[in-house]
C-alpha cells in the first residue's frame, strides 16, 4: 500500500509514467494510421518462445502467422502460440519488387511458370523478374513471356552456364544437381545496383500477396542479410538415422526455397569469400553437400548468426514426407507460401495434402490469358509490342460481320515451346521434321504417327492450360510416346473462338531445328519408309547398300544445293476406322483399286490434289515436276526458311492453299516424289468446317480474306500475281483447305 | 509554468493521466493482442469526411479501403482520403457464416455458382447457404450442391413462390422481376432464430475472404440494423433527366446488391409493417419501383436513417455504365466484391472492364472441383455420403493395376442440370425424349441431332468448367440451337482420366420428363420421321389421317398399359462424312444396295447389332419380337422408369451391352420396329478405344469389371443369370460397346 500524501500523488505519478512506458512500449509510440504489434516481444510467453527468434518484426497484419518453434526439443504440442504472430507493415505500394529464380531444363520451366501464375495471381505489385537459366529454359521462358504480355512483369535472363564454374567445384548429392548451388552467386551474378531480391525455388507456390514477404525487409536489423524460414524437418538435428551427419546448423536450421537477400549488405560483407571458406573447410570432413545450397547457407549463418533474420513460418510451409509443417499453419489457415520440397512433389504423404494439392492444380490449371489483366493503380510501361497491339484491337469495328475474324488474327496466343523434355536431333545435312497442329481431340493420332515417322517431329498443339496437364499426362501414361525424345511439343493456350490454324503451323514451323520439314497435317499417317526415304540414315555397323537403293532422297534431288523446291508426298484417304495400313507403293495401289482407299478428298474437293498428277504417279519411277493450279494444296517437303503461313486465315478455309500460292509466287518448283504417300484417317468433321457450312457470313468474311490476301500477293509479287486472281475468285473448297 | 512543489507533482500526475486516457482511448483500451483504429474517428478529415458516416468503423485490417463519399455534390477529385480507411476486427475463425440469395431461373442459377466459387475460393470459414429459390433453380442448385460435396456448407431451400404473395402487390419496371423484392421479406422468410445474415445479388463476384464482411456486424451500433454500401451511381440524386423521379433516399442512397442484415433487431423493430408502409405511401405518388427492392430500403432508411450502418465501398463495388466506383478504389486496389449492377453485365463500358472480366472469368471458369478442398481449421460435419466415399476410396489399392478404373467409378462428378433455358415439353401420355451424352468434340453434331429430332431431348455433357462456357457461346451462336427450349443439357463436370459413360447416361435419363426414352448415342442422327413415328403429334387444326397411317407408335405397340418392352431402332452407318440422309425406309435401303450405307459396325463387329435381323427388317410391316444374344447392343426406346446403366463400366467397352443384359434379364420384350432407323457418322476412335486397342492391362480391367457385373447378375436375377455367363467370357468387342 501507497503512503499518503505528497509521496502518495508521486508514486501514483511514477505508476502512470510506468503505464504510459509501457503503453508506448507496447503501441510502438507510434500513433499515426500504421499499427504496431502489440505482442511483439521476442520470448513473450504464448507468442514467440525459443532462443532463435532474434528479433520479431514488430508490426503489420500478418495477424494469425505462427513461427515454427525453433527450439530442438520442442514437442508437436505448442499450437495455440500463434494467435498473436507477427505482422509486417503495409505492403510497399507500386513499389518495384526484385524476384530471382535458378530454373533449368524443359521440367523446371513449368514448375516456374505455375509459380509465376501464382505470384501474378495475387501481386499488385510491379514485378522484376531475374532468372538464371539454361539455354533450354531460356528459349522456353524467353518466349513465353514475350508472348504472354502480363503488363508491369519485367524479366531479365542470366546465363546459368557461366555461373556454373563458380560452384561446380562444390561435390553436391540434391536432386537439383548443380543449379541448386547457384543461389549462393546471386550477389556477384545480379545486377551491382540491385539491393534487395526475393529468391524461390521453382517447386513453391503462392498464396498470398508477395508485396506482403517484401514487407518483412523492413524488419531487418542494420546486419541483417538474409531473411529464412525455419526447416521444418528435424533433418539437421542429425538424429534421423545412425551416423546421420548433417552439415552444421543453428538447431532445425533454415529453408532456402524462399530467401530475403539483402544483396548490397552481403556484397559488403565479403558474401563470396564468406560461403566460400566455410563450404571449404565443412568439405574437409563431409563428402559432399546433401541439400545443395542450403547446406552451405545453413553453415555459414551457423557461424554469423547476426546474418539471419527470421521470417514467419508461413512463407514457406514445407510439404516433405515427414514436415513438421502443421505445427505452422494448423491455427493459421493465413498460409503464405507453399513448398513442394519433397522429391515427391504433389504424391508427398501428408495430412492435408488434398488441400495443398487442390491449390497447386488451381495454379496449374489456370488460365494463364486472364493474368494480362493490367494493374490500374500503378503507373508501368507496357509490355513490347503491348501498346500497337491495343491500339490494332481498339481500331476494330464491333458492329463488322467479320469482328470475330479481326479480333482472332489479332490475338497473340501464349507459347510454351518444348513442353516436355526434348533432345534435338543430331544435325544432319538433310534431315526433315515432320510438322503439324493439333488440338485436344486429336491425341490419339500421336502413336500412330510416332510409329509411322521415327524421325523429329515438331507439333503445336491449341490447349487450355488445363488440358496442357491432360495432355502430359497423356504422354507420361504411353510407352510409345515416352520413348521419343525427338518430338517436340509446343503449346499454344488457346485465346476466341476461331483455329489460328496457320498460327499453330507457324510456331510448329519456327520450332524445327532440322535443314528440311514436312509439313503434315494430325489426321494424315506417313508411309512407314517415308522418313528414310526423305533422309537414309546410314545404320552405323551395317553396310548402306539398302540406301544406295532408294531412288530418291533430298540430297538426291539436289535440295541440298539451295534449290527452291517443294517435294510433293501425294496424299490418299481411307474412310475406313481400321485398315491395315500399305507396306509399299504396290501395296497402296492394290488397295486402291480394290477402293478401300482413295486419292485424298476424291469425293468432296478433287481439285485440291487433282495436279499431282496420281495417274502419272501410278507409273513414276523418278520425281516429276507439276504447275501450280487453283486450289492445289499438296502436303510438301520444303527448306526450313520456306515461307510462312499466312496467319490471317484462321478457321476454317484456305489456310494451306494460300501457303502454296505463296510457294508458287516464290518461285518454288514442285517435285512429285514416285515413292511417297500418306494417307488420311476419317474424323468427324471440325466444329470450324460445320460453321462454314452452317454461316453466310462466315464464308463471305473467308471471301473478304482472300481478297485482302491477293492485295498483299499484288503489292509483294506485282502483276505475277494476276496469276493467282481467277483461284481467289473461285468459290472455296467443302472441306478444311 | 507549473507552480512548483506539491501541485506541480499532482499537475504531472495529471498530464499524465491525461496522456494515458488519450492512449487508452486511442487504442481503444484493449492491451491484448487484438487491435483496434487509431484513426477511428467519425469525420476525421482526410479519412471520412461526410455528414452520412454514422459511425465509423473502429478497427481492423481493411486498410486502404476508401468510402465513397457520401456528399451529393462531391467531385471525383478527392480521392486520397482513403491511405487509412475503416479497418475490420479480425474475421471471426471457424463461425459459421450465412449468406441468403434470392435465385430464380437457369441463368440466374449459373450466376449464383459462379459467386459461390469466388466466395468458397476466399472462405475460410464453414458457411451456411440459404437459397430462395423457384423450382427451376432448386432442382438444379440441389443438385450441384448434392454432387459438390464441398465440406464445410450446408445450404438450405426457402421456396421463393411461397413467398411471392407478400412481394406481388407491388409495381416493379425492374429487370430483375418479382424475385428482385424478395429481400424485403428475408427477415420472416428466414428461420426465426437466425439472427445475422449477408444477403448478396447474384450478380457479385468476391475478391476477398467474406468473414472480412461478416466481421463488420462488430460494428453496427445497438439500434443499427442494415449494413450497406452508397450508391455508385447519381440515380438517387433525381438528375439524371428531365423530369427524374426516383424513390427518396439519403443523397446517392444505398445499393443493395450487398446487404448485412440484423434479422433479430429488423424482427424486434418491426420490419414487415416498417417497409410496407413506406412503400404503400410512396407508392401513392410513385407508379412502380424503379430498382426493385432497393428503393424501398432506402425510402425505409430515408425515413430511419438509425436503422443504416455504412460499409466501407470495396464490399460492393458497383460497374453500371455511369458508375463512379474509381472512386472508391482508384486508390484501393484491395477490392472485396464487385458487382456487375448493369443489365449489360461483362459488356459494360468502364475504364478498367478488362481487369474486372478477368477477374469475374477467373470464377466462372475455375475448376470447382477444386473448391472441395477441406477447411482443416475448423471442424465440421462432412457433406452426405463424403464419409463413405472417404472410406471407399482409401480402401483402394494403389499397386492394383485397375485402381484408377476403381478410383473413376468411385468419382462423384459435379451435375449441373439443365445448364440453359429449357421449357418442358407439355405432358403427352406418349411423348419421348432422346437421351444421349457426348463431350467437347462432338459438338458439331447438336445441331444436326435437332434437324433431324423435333421432340425434346435429355443431353449429358462431359465438360470442365471452362469449357461448360465455350458451349454456352457455341449454343448462343447457333440459330437452330438456341431456337430449341424442349432440349436439356445437364452439364457433368470432367473429374479423372477415363469417361464415365455411363454415369453421363443415366444422368441424361434421370432428367428426361416424357414417360419414355430413346437411349441412343451422340454419332446416331435418327430418321427425320422417328419422332413422329413413335409419338405421332395430331396437329391441331389438321385432319389427323396422316398419323393414323403410321403403323407403329408407342400407343399402339401397347406400351401405355406399361408391357416391359424395348423398341429397337435399327442401327446403320456411313462411313462418308457427308452424304444425302434419306428420307424414307426406301431410299435408305437403295443406299444400302448401293454401298453407301452398311449395317452399324457391318465390317468391325457384325454381332454387336445381328439379333436385329436386318433381313426381316427389309421385308417388315410390323413390328417383330428378336431374342437376347451375346454382345447385342441395339438402340431401343423404353419407358422412362427402365433400369439404368450400370455406372462401373467406365471408359470404353460393355457400357451398353450390360445394359441390354439387364433388360432381357428384367424381361423386357425386344420388338424391333419396322420403319424406324437410326445412322452412324463416322468420326475418329475416342481416346478411351485407343486405350483400349494399346493396353492388355485396360483389356484385363474391362475383363474385371465384367465378371464383377456378372457376379451381381447372378445375386440378383439367380440361376436365369446364367444365360448370359459365356456372352461375359467372349473376347471385347474393337469398338465402343
Amino acid at each position: 500500500m501507497l503512503p499518503r500524501g505528497r509521496p502518495r500523488a508521486l508514486g501514483a505519478a511514477a505508476l502512470l509514467l510506468l503505464l504510459l512506458l509501457l503503453g508506448f512500449l507496447l503501441f510502438g509510440g507510434d500513433l499515426g494510421c500504421e499499427r504496431r504489434e502489440p505482442g511483439g516481444r521476442a520470448g513473450a510467453p504464448g507468442c514467440f518462445p525459443g532462443p532463435l527468434m532474434p528479433r520479431v518484426p514488430p508490426d503489420g497484419r500478418l495477424r494469425r502467422a505462427a513461427a515454427l518453434d525453433g527450439d530442438p526439443g520442442a514437442g508437436p504440442g505448442d499450437h495455440n502460440r500463434s494467435d498473436c504472430g507477427p505482422q509486417p507493415p503495409p505492403p510497399p505500394k507500386c513499389e518495384l519488387l526484385h524476384v530471382a529464380i535458378v530454373c533449368a531444363g524443359h521440367n523446371s520451366s513449368r514448375d516456374v511458370i505455375t509459380l509465376v501464375k501464382s505470384m501474378l495471381f495475387y501481386r499488385k505489385n510491379p514485378l522484376h523478374l531475374h532468372l538464371v537459366t539454361d539455354a533450354v529454359a531460356r528459349n522456353i521462358l524467353e518466349t513465353l513471356f514475350h508472348t504472354w504480355m502480363v503488363p508491369a512483369v519485367r524479366v531479365s535472363f542470366y546465363h546459368a552456364d557461366q555461373l556454373k564454374p563458380q560452384v561446380s567445384w562444390i561435390p553436391n548429392k540434391h536432386y537439383s544437381g548443380l543449379y541448386g548451388l547457384m543461389k549462393l552467386v546471386l550477389p556477384s551474378a545480379l545486377p551491382a545496383e540491385l539491393a534487395r531480391v526475393i529468391v524461390l525455388d521453382t517447386d513453391v507456390t503462392f498464396a498470398s500477396d508477395i508485396s506482403e514477404l517484401w514487407a518483412l525487409f523492413a524488419h531487418f536489423s542494420d546486419t541483417q542479410a538474409i531473411g529464412l524460414v525455419e526447416n521444418q524437418s528435424d533433418w539437421y538435428l542429425g538424429n534421423l538415422w545412425k551416423n546421420h551427419r548433417p552439415w552444421p546448423a543453428l538447431g532445425r536450421g533454415f529453408n532456402t526455397g524462399v530467401i530475403l537477400l539483402r544483396l548490397d549488405r552481403l556484397r559488403q560483407a565479403g558474401w563470396e569469400q564468406m560461403w566460400r571458406l566455410t563450404a571449404r573447410r565443412e568439405l574437409l570432413s563431409l563428402p559432399a553437400t546433401s541439400l545443395a545450397d542450403q547446406d552451405i547457407f545453413n553453415a555459414v549463418i551457423k557461424e554469423h548468426p547476426g546474418l539471419v533474420q527470421r521470417l514467419p513460418c508461413v512463407w514457406n510451409v514445407q510439404l516433405s514426407d515427414h514436415t513438421l509443417a502443421e505445427r505452422c499453419y494448423s491455427e493459421a489457415s493465413d498460409l503464405k507460401v507453399i513448398h513442394w520440397n519433397s522429391p515427391k512433389k504433389l504424391r508427398v504423404k501428408n495430412k492435408h495434402v488434398e488441400f495443398f494439392r487442390n491449390f497447386y492444380l488451381t495454379f496449374l490449371e489456370y488460365d494463364g490469358n486472364l493474368l494480362r489483366r493490367e494493374l490500374f493503380v500503378c503507373p508501368s510501361q507496357p509490355p513490347p509490342g503491348a501498346e500497337q497491339l491495343q491500339q490494332a484491337l481498339a481500331q476494330l469495328d464491333e458492329e463488322d460481320p467479320c469482328f470475330e475474324f479481326r479480333q482472332q488474327q489479332l490475338t497473340v496466343h501464349r507459347v510454351h515451346v518444348t513442353f516436355l523434355p526434348h533432345e534435338p536431333p543430331p544435325p544432319r545435312p538433310h534431315d526433315v521434321t515432320l510438322v503439324a497442329q493439333l488440338s485436344m481431340d486429336r491425341l490419339q493420332m500421336l502413336e500412330a504417327l510416332c510409329r509411322h515417322w521415327p524421325g523429329p517431329m515438331s507439333l503445336a498443339l491449341y490447349l487450355t492450360d488445363a488440358e496442357a496437364q491432360q495432355f502430359l499426362h497423356f504422354v507420361e501414361a504411353s510407352p510409345v510416346l515416352a520413348a521419343r525424345q525427338d518430338v517436340a511439343y509446343h503449346v499454344v493456350y488457346r485465346e476466341g473462338p476461331l483455329y489460328p490454324v496457320n498460327q499453330l503451323r507457324n510456331v510448329a514451323l519456327a520450332q524445327a531445328l532440322t535443314p528440311y520439314v514436312f509439313l503434315s497435317d494430325i489426321d494424315f499417317l506417313p508411309a512407314y519408309s517415308l522418313y528414310d526415304y526423305l533422309s537414309p540414315r546410314c545404320p552405323a555397323l551395317l553396310p548402306c547398300s539398302w540406301v544406295l537403293l532408294l531412288r530418291a532422297s533430298i540430297e538426291q534431288l539436289g535440295l541440298g544445293s539451295r534449290r527452291k523446291a517443294a517435294l510433293v508426298v501425294p496424299a490418299f484417304e481411307t474412310l475406313r476406322y481400321r485398315f491395315s495400313f500399305p507396306h509399299s507403293k504396290v501395296e497402296l495401289l492394290a488397295l486402291l483399286d480394290a477402293g478401300t482407299l482413295y486419292t485424298f478428298r476424291y469425293h468432296e474437293w478433287p481439285r485440291g490434289h487433282a495436279p499431282t498428277d496420281y495417274a502419272r504417279w501410278r507409273e513414276a519411277q523418278a520425281p516429276y515436276r507439276v504447275q501450280w493450279a487453283a486450289n492445289y494444296e499438296p502436303y510438301v517437303v520444303v527448306p526450313r526458311d520456306c515461307p510462312r503461313y499466312d496467319p490471317r486465315f484462321v478457321g476454317f478455309g484456305w489456310n494451306k492453299v494460300a501457303h502454296i500460292v505463296e510457294l508458287d509466287a516464290q518461285e518454288y518448283e514442285l517435285l512429285v516424289l514416285p515413292e511417297a504417300f500418306t494417307i488420311h484417317l476419317p474424323h468427324a468433321p471440325s466444329l470450324d468446317i460445320s460453321r462454314f457450312r452452317s454461316s453466310p457470313t462466315y464464308r463471305d468474311c473467308l471471301q473478304a480474306l482472300k481478297d485482302e490476301f491477293h492485295q498483299d500477293l499484288s503489292r509483294h509479287h506485282g502483276a505475277a500475281a494476276l496469276k493467282y486472281l481467277p483461284a481467289l475468285q473461285q468459290p472455296q473448297s467443302p472441306a478444311r483447305g
